[in-house]
């Protein structure tokens, strides 16, 4: 259980860590210095653990990469944007 | 074993994406878009799955956030050399 509240938490701040970089590109509206490769390797592997977690029912892998995908995936919007 | 093997392709994935984005921004030699919280954050959370992969012996989870944790520092420091 305790273990369980530690994925928590480390999958919590690992998505919520997009969140700040997100909001600091949709801010200044410029995505110059973010790497296309980056956001969509991201994508990919958070895809990757999702399945991972699924696999082996890790609740916190499966619900952190969840929410870390919508993330990565507004900033490779953003990217896709801003980024010339 | 197959299941194993998925984790260490994710790991590998998230991991190695950091990559374009720490060369990305050393070539630009600016990191003004970059944020600070993003990498701090990132930094913390890094951590804690080490943490949480030691204690569930995951070992996809602490090798590649061992890799990850060099990268993420690499990043910060060149958010505060060429951050401003």
């Amino acid at each position: 259980m305790s273990t369980e509240w530690f994925g928590f938490i480390a999958g919590g701040i690992t998505t919520i860590s997009f969140l700040p970089q997100v909001i600091r590109v949709y801010k200044l509206k410029s995505a110059h210095e973010i790497s296309l490769i980056f956001t969509i390797l991201s994508l990919i592997g958070i895809s990757c653990w999702i399945a991972y977690g699924i696999s082996l029912r890790l609740m916190p892998v499966i619900l952190w990469n969840s929410a870390a995908i919508i993330l990565a995936t507004i900033l490779l919007y953003a990217k896709l944007k801003y980024g010339r």
